[in-house]
């Protein structure tokens, strides 16, 4: 079982990323689109990263936003796992 | 405008179908499916006929359930755009 991280640490992680908080034992973050039709698009695309990875966010569709929130239930929290899924989404993303 | 539909309407409509419920100013129905994988082609399904009614249901995947939350924000409630998303999501998900 992945170890749960500590407060500090993922801290430092969220601080050098962009756009995600950590709340609530989870990750989270929300992406804008110009549309619905990109929203979906991104769904799909990390929907592809997380079966790679074996490892799923809840994904939260609004129209034309997508709010993920990322966290091991097995865990209780935070661990590498969550951190390692989000690099690659937001690398995927990116990458447009 | 769409015209915001009485309770006693919704009720009776809710009553008349599988899984609604009448919460919140919404409709809302969970779907179950046996994969991560499979909560995704749905989500696309359900897409492709929220984006021919131009009228988009949240989407909140978690894993094998995915909640759908349908309301008309213009209205402020459920109105007859609302039940027919519901109905044309349900006929294609049952035809499957």
């Amino acid at each position: 079982m992945a170890k749960k991280l500590g407060s500090e640490e993922i801290k430092t992680w969220v601080a050098s990323q962009s756009g995600w908080k950590y709340k609530g034992n989870a990750i989270r973050k929300e992406y804008k689109f110009p549309s619905f039709r990109d929203s979906i698009v991104f769904v799909n695309r990390i929907a592809s990263i997380a079966d790679d990875l074996n490892h799923h966010p809840d994904i939260d569709v609004r129209y034309d936003k997508v709010l993920l929130t990322i966290t091991t239930h097995d865990s209780g929290g935070v661990t590498e796992k969550d951190l390692s899924l989000a690099g690659k989404i937001d690398f995927a993303t990116s990458a447009r």
